[in-house]
């Protein structure tokens, strides 16, 4: 797989996730690294396109079709843009990967959670990141700091956050590349503990 | 799964499928059958986005991003489509089902098979068609009889038509409600053979 590294950042949203991811390629860039910053759902045209059916709530999604969908776009990112990215030994930072779809899915939408990790090795062809960082902070806080219009699957309510929280939670306990960071401080400190890990992983 | 019975039709591009199909319901709805017809990929509207995205060449899908498409618009299919016919007693007669998937992207495509039916049932929450008839010719005759534009899976070499038809044959002999009907006879005769079998499992 190259001499690259593959780092995610999950969460439940508003969290921060994505500033952190940004704030994080910007200090690897800094420092002179190849930065490749990746967001999932999305992050291909094709996955920018399947990104839109599952968020502009145009269709009444069954629940299995959803979390299909999610592993269809990260089938291509994982194939057209993650493992070039790797072979060329570049950093690729991001946002959310198959570990969101395990919890939303499974732990939050009652889909069997270990047929979705089965479908994930599909659709990752096994790859999975170095390290996954869980942004964690409590659901009303979390909903506190969103402070924009909510998506179709943000609108669902608090016990559902709940749930997802609850479920990154346990997969953190079980899954050893997976690390809980307490996102409840400034973005400077929460940034200072992921830059001081990943610091340590890197090539 | 209420009273209702559910048969697919299967094999490689033209073989004369969709008219068997639509011959099928026809007759069916003569007996007074309350008659679903189906097709998969396709047959929702969120269906006939993917099955776009899937035939119109527009990405350069990568091979288990496009399994994992098939999967997604079958769950919606029987989500929203055969679960309810089912249970209303209806028959419902789909053009393909899962076991193109696992033949075309598994045995011709090169994904692994048992993973395949594992996502599989992921894709249909365990619902398999009671029977699945597979088509079968010779996959010169079968392309010959084809006789329109090839779309971007038609487009692929012989070698691979005739590795999904073996991989059509090899399912056939491992799974029981799979069976195999020679296509090389005219549409009314291969009818009467699919009709008659019908006619055994009728509720």
């Amino acid at each position: 797989m190259g001499a690259g590294l593959f780092v995610s950042l999950d969460g439940i949203d508003g969290t921060g996730k994505s500033t952190q991811c940004r704030y994080l390629c910007e200090w690897l860039r800094g420092q002179g690294r190849d930065v490749v910053e990746a967001v999932d759902p999305g992050g291909t045209p094709l996955g920018q396109e399947i990104r839109q059916i599952l968020l502009a709530g145009k269709y009444d999604l069954d629940s299995r079709c959803e979390a299909l969908l999610f592993m269809a776009s990260r089938a291509q990112l994982v194939a057209t843009v993650i493992r070039s990215a790797m072979e060329r030994g570049a950093v690729v930072v991001c946002d959310r990967f198959l570990l969101a779809n395990v919890v939303y899915q499974g732990h939050a939408g009652g889909l069997n959670v270990e047929q979705l990790w089965t479908v994930g090795d599909l659709s990752t062809g096994g790859l999975q990141p170095t390290r996954t960082y869980v942004l964690d902070l409590p659901v009303e806080l979390a909903r506190q700091r969103r402070g924009r219009t909510a998506d179709r699957i943000e609108k669902r309510g608090e016990e559902y956050h709940e749930r997802v929280r609850q479920g990154y939670l346990l997969e953190a306990r079980r899954q050893p590349n997976v690390r809980v960071i307490d996102a409840s401080g400034d973005v400077e400190s929460v940034q200072a503990v992921l830059r001081a890990d990943v610091a340590e992983l890197l090539p």
